[in-house]
């Protein structure tokens, strides 16, 4: 980010009016996000930087801005872009049309996959996009001890590629319960950072002074407005995320106001590009904030100078001389339509295709055994069973007892009643491992869904109404190498494969959403009510989300971290 | 700042409540610079850091904070501590009273006279001070050169400095007339950073942008209201100044808001010891700015998290877990009544006297020769001669043309009508030169006042009614060894010696502002109407501050940055 001594005198001869700009922005109204005065001028770019907003003529392209305002590119706090599913170039053409132009990213669900290869690859990747994609060095790979994961990443790995990597932060701190314990890897890893990334779901009092003490300086987690209250009187930046499976701006919109704005930040964490296509990000949280009276400075601060500023990348989030020229231009305001998208000074709608690829590595990554209808045997027990309550939206869950139908020693699912059997099954090649268990709130009558994203050890996890359906969805998932399916009567009725690391397409966008449509048509049609079923069934294998979970190791109360005990 | 892992589980065993707290401050309102709330509740202090707020009752020792507000401890965002005259031991004393916890200090002040070792040495005071001293790396010595120091601070030397040092910024770019016509040194000394403190005086427009396109990010010369403004909409940092000579608040007051809050700052960039002790420091700032209707939380923000944000700074400004225990304690908090200070974990009343010395090296630094009075002749000339006018409370001088009295060929002083002689006498033993001038507005009546504290040289600065009382007052300093003396017909009248560097007294506080008070008087006693005679005369000599200034080559017009012609 420093510039030499030629390029600042580039950058200074522009600002004088001595070197023609690459660009010009002519007589655009730019919102400032200092003092949130508006401000009729000309913005000149030169070499991916703004040289001076004033009058400025001379310039290579002219865009005439003239009834637009502009604003800095949107920064997007904290993403996994596994969760798009899309390879990085891909990825980058989407979200920039939507105004993003800084994506602070945590390649954990990669990494749970490959290991350390997932740090090189994002690195890498980065280098060659047109935005900024900011990579941080994922903490819990895996999540937690109680699951199986691809591989680990341990402290001196991080530390390693933080020496690489100096400017990178400790990313997601899930594992709260191995800071407050005082688990040695957890320690050794957060000694090497100042600023960590956090993950505190509900958590309070002593503990989240605990967590804040201990370095943790952000949360995207915050479900609650006076959860997220208590954070920021902690020190604690409050990430307001929306995401597919996981939507809470509506309960912390009150947070957005003009004492609260350089401490908040938005960022989807998990989205489908499904998702950004058909109702936008953070354009989109820009828009429904203001529509529901936030402040206009206090929200498009939260859209980017605040989340850069938190992150340290002080070379943008303010449309000033010297900054990045990360610059959004809007047809209306409060309404954040967007016109044309600039970044680092080049116009991202006529950027060329990326022609950016996975290794080939990463490819062939499910490597688990075909499976039977009878490995998804639950041996009856005691009367009550502990089921998994999902809810559209929410990334908790509730911890249920129920009771099951049994026929010959064996508990089934119950469908008429919501109960479906889930199971999560090791694929990595580790060791075949099933986890059994039970979820209501789905509301599938009949069939299964299937997935190898199962945040974060990203195992195959399954939920279905008879064992013979979930063994069809698995196997079906092993022969196409991962990715979603839909079965109905033993039969394939939809499926979209991820045959990079059972994670990534590598097809483009239209494409991957035009089949994604049809995987969720297939979803509904066995009577799925979840609004983004395969992103909810994604998360029920993680362990760090309160409150019932399920791992290839069984069912994980996340509360008291540890497994429930045998049916 | 970064803590080991052992530091960090204390931290976390002390914000669980597992391990007794150093200090806990019980029941205190905490004013939280987040979101503006007052929060009744027990802080928990631990090795220098806090570690919970909440309900702690296991302390080695408890403050009682019943009735008292606490509040993060101040930033002086720009400060040459030279100014203070005081060696930084008892600097940190008389500035703790005050509630600074944080000066960041360009030392060039010190380096004019001694070099790079100036680095080293407030660099090693740094380390002893409980106090935070953040040493950045002086981008001008000398200022400019039209004028002579004591030493060079070349770009080699400043890339040596900051590889020892990569956090510091380069302080305070005063030549902006050699960043926009490229000279090659200011360049590359720009190319090391991102972080630039700037000084950008009167400049806007297209200069300006050309500032801020260079690194700039901040700057503390604003003296008119729509200068700051402009500046907050470049992107720089307003850091409000409130020194001895320099007096910005009261203009500047608007700009303090909620809106604007976190892209200001308060500095005092030079102060007195004795303004201090008998005005205030920027507990004053807060005290006045709050009188005036000024928002508190935009008050207290711009005096401590704002300021340490924008230094990246992320470890204080906040009373939050992790954050140092850097704790103001008011009785009052709009009125900023200060009834403690804790300083990482330490009470401030309590800390014990600095044995910090300087080295022997920086006494013995006025190395001229003895002066007569025909040293002091201005030959006759042109009929108009330009004077330098100075105003109280301003480092800005006015060019005036006046026609001087004139006998034997040689113009005179004309105190009748407050015109007076004013000579800069090169004192680092290199050339000996004698620049000569006229000054108007200080109202002595007769008699001579001199230092050598000229900035940024150095060099002996001294303003008379007549060439015989100039010479006896530069034969006094150079007798002394530096500081400050009043002459009046030929007699030194009052004089306080600077041994350390012609800056710095080796004396406390106390002393020395007993000994300060009777210069001032003495300097009173001249006639002389300006409110700080002494600080107004240190900058006379600074050619970087608009608009007529003298060095010893001469005066020397600061809009143009050429010497004038001769009389």
């Amino acid at each position: 980010m420093k510039h030499s001594a030629e390029q600042k005198k580039r950058l200074i001869g522009c600002a004088l009016g001595n070197i023609e700009a690459d660009l010009i922005i002519s007589g655009v109204n730019v919102f400032h996000l200092t003092d949130g005065s508006t401000e009729k001028c000309d913005i000149a770019v030169i070499d991916g930087k703004i040289a001076g907003l004033g009058c400025y003529s001379r310039g290579k392209t002219v865009i005439d801005g003239t009834d637009l305002f502009a604003v800095p590119g949107f920064v997007d706090s904290h993403v996994h872009l596994e969760s798009s599913h899309l390879l990085p170039g891909e990825y980058e053409k989407l979200v920039l049309a939507h105004g993003v132009t800084t994506a602070i990213c945590d390649p954990h669900e990669l990494a749970n996959v490959v290991g350390e290869k997932a740090f090189e690859f994002f690195f890498s990747a980065a280098e060659k996009l047109s935005m900024s994609l900011i990579v941080n060095l994922s903490s819990c790979v895996p999540a937690t001890g109680f699951e199986t994961a691809g591989a680990e990443v341990d402290s001196v790995t991080i530390r390693k590629w933080k020496e690489l990597h100096p400017e990178s932060t400790l990313a997601e701190l899930m594992n709260v319960p191995g800071l407050l314990f005082g688990d040695e890897e957890v320690l050794a890893k957060a000694a090497l950072f100042d600023h960590i990334d956090g993950h505190c779901p509900l958590i309070s009092g002593k503990e989240l002074n605990a967590c804040a003490a201990a370095g943790v300086v952000n949360c995207h987690e915050s479900t609650l407005y006076a959860e997220a209250a208590e954070k920021l009187r902690r020190g604690i930046q409050v990430f307001i995320r929306e995401g597919s499976a996981a939507k809470n701006l509506d309960t912390l919109l009150p947070l957005i106001t003009l004492e609260n704005s350089p401490f908040i930040s938005f960022c989807t964490d998990d989205i489908s590009p499904l998702e950004i296509v058909t109702s936008g990000h953070i354009d989109s949280m820009i828009r429904r904030a203001i529509a529901s009276g936030a402040n206009p400075l206090a929200v498009y601060r939260t859209a980017s100078w605040s989340g850069a500023k938190h992150a340290g990348l002080n070379d943008r989030g303010l449309l000033a001389p010297g900054r990045r020229a990360d610059i959004v231009l809007l047809s209306d305001l409060e309404k954040c339509i967007i016109k044309e998208v600039i970044v680092s000074g080049k116009q991202a709608s006529t950027l060329p295709d990326s022609t950016l690829k996975a290794p080939e590595e990463f490819y062939n990554s499910v490597k688990c055994q075909k499976v039977t209808a009878d490995d998804f045997t639950v041996r009856s027990g005691k009367t009550e069973t502990f089921v998994i309550g999902v809810e559209s939206g929410s990334l908790i869950t509730e911890k249920l007892m129920r009771k099951l139908p049994v026929k010959d020693g064996k508990k089934y699912a119950d469908p008429a009643n919501d109960i479906l059997k889930a199971a999560v099954i090791e694929r990595h090649g580790k060791n075949g491992n099933i986890g059994l268990g039970f979820v209501h709130g789905s509301g599938i009558k009949s069939g299964a869904l299937a997935t190898t994203v199962a945040h974060d050890s990203h195992n195959i996890c399954v939920i279905g109404t008879t064992d013979e359906d979930i063994a069809a969805a698995v196997n079906a998932l092993i022969q196409q190498q991962g990715g979603l399916v839909v079965v109905q009567n033993g039969q394939v009725t939809a499926a979209l494969p991820f045959p990079v690391a059972g994670l990534f397409t590598d097809c483009k966008t239209e494409e991957f959403n035009s089949r994604l449509q049809k995987v969720m048509t297939a979803a509904a049609g066995t009577g799925c009510t979840l609004q983004e079923p395969f992103q909810q069934l994604s998360f029920l294998a993680l362990p760090v989300i309160p409150h019932l979970k399920l791992t290839d190791k069984g069912v994980f109360d996340a509360d008291i971290f540890q497994h429930v005990p045998e049916n």
